[in-house]
């Protein structure tokens, strides 16, 4: 998905915020302020939104000189969704369609994501999720590629979220490899914010080598690129992988909840959608 | 009030919807997110909001040949408030405290804003506003100035609010001079909103000379500037006249709905709270 003009207020104001998480004062804010408005002004056309976050992000680490503002933030996220864990579990438990439901699970943990609204009820979107139509759904697609597919690549997306991943990546039988970011970014899942949640107890974890709040394979490691490639089936969390990887020709299925109006127009569904999405290259 | 590195990426936000507001194709919208990029690298600090809007909005009419943009928003917002006029006269009628009522109404008539939020159910806030606690409370120091005041100066704010502003001037027993923007500026009201909304038959309507969001002094007509250094009283509408105004040694009292995070902090009253404030110059 490239990046579309009502993008540009949304990065501006994500960079005065990672400013703030990073601890600048005014001064430093206004001169990160300064650059971005710099920065925004060079994006190329056809640029994904996360090629721009990796900049911007990249940019409010530098000049506050702080390497990970949302470190703090991600700890209590991931603290968080370990504390639902057993009530997670339960419903696991409970569930006659079990597979749905990690899938659901797994999407309600999308909710937490600092780049948008730091303001939200863990537990409540859980139960939204679980109930709610699924807006665009490929569940049934999923299941079937399930059954093919020798192995999965889950290519992850925030800290906290990660906690939720577990559970449907305990759901799917194949071996897994579980990809988090290259380096602290937004609050996005780095691979120490995986081991945190437990993610290494069910899947082999790796990061991506890029530093962007979502997927750009031509930044990516050689090994990242070569998984991706043999990939039988991917599993791509949230809006960041979508935006990287939307007109990607590969056997991905999207699990998201949409979140901005940019998404929303562009994915074919409303703000606070559930969305299970088959990608193009995956053919019914 | 100053204008705060949060108002930065509204300006931007604002400047794209004003964009294609005036039937601007993506290609100028692009060239005006350009343009406004160049033009918030260099505010100054100490500017209000509105200085910017000025030049903002000025560069969207310039770049997009449309002298208006809010031209048709602007008139269904005043037919639909003048739809809804005998239903807001009946509330007139059996009102016991009819002062605070007209108030009220006049500031439940303030949702009315383009530069921010364009759903909302104009009825429904009628009610809201009816009912609920007035965060910032200085109703009854309103009607101790209006017992002494010999006449009143009306500072509006949007097309549309303007019908809602007939009842309150109907109720102030002393002559009142209305002054709108001196020209289109978002969907702020001009002289011509303001005829159409009957504001003609009950006050002296003038406008400020200057097409600014807000009332800045020193680019205002001498007129309106007389006007307002000989003011008895002087009522402010809306956002822009309280952040044009706030530090402004004058009789003024502001009516507003606080609608964003920063007039919120600002002001001391959280988002969607009704205000009735006094300004410094106004000694208690």
């Amino acid at each position: 998905m490239r990046t579309y003009l009502d993008c540009y207020p949304c990065f501006l104001r994500q960079s005065i915020e990672a400013s703030r998480m990073a601890g600048a004062d005014q001064s430093q804010q206004y001169d990160v302020v300064l650059r971005v408005l710099e920065l925004l002004k060079t994006i190329s056309p056809g640029a994904t939104p996360p090629e721009i976050g990796l900049e911007i992000h990249r940019l409010v680490r530098e000049m506050t000189g702080n390497p990970d503002p949302y470190s703090q933030v991600k700890k209590e996220a991931t603290e968080r969704a370990l504390g639902l864990l057993p009530r997670l579990r339960s419903i696991m438990d409970e569930s006659e369609n079990k597979l749905e439901t990690a899938i659901r699970l797994c999407i309600a943990g999308n909710i937490i994501d600092f780049g948008l609204n730091r303001d939200y009820d863990l537990w409540q979107e859980v139960e939204r999720v679980l109930t709610q139509d699924v807006a665009i759904n490929d569940i049934e697609l999923l299941r079937k590629e399930l059954q093919s597919a020798r192995s999965v690549l889950f290519l992850g997306d925030n800290a906290g979220e990660t906690v939720f991943d577990v559970l449907l990546i305990e759901r799917l039988l194949v071996p897994v490899t579980y990809v988090t970011r290259g380096g602290p970014v937004l609050n996005d899942a780095t691979k120490e914010d995986a081991y945190a949640a437990g993610i290494n107890k069910v899947a082999e974890v790796m990061d991506s080598g890029v530093q962007a709040p979502g997927t750009i394979r031509s930044l990516s490691s050689p090994d990242f690129r070569e998984k991706f490639k043999k990939a039988d089936l991917i599993l791509a969390k949230g809006m960041g992988n979508y935006e990287t990887l939307s007109e990607v020709d590969a056997p991905i299925i999207f699990l998201l909840q949409v979140k901005c109006p940019v998404i929303a127009r562009d994915i074919g569904a409303s703000i606070g959608s559930t969305v299970v999405k088959k990608g193009i290259g995956l053919k019914v």
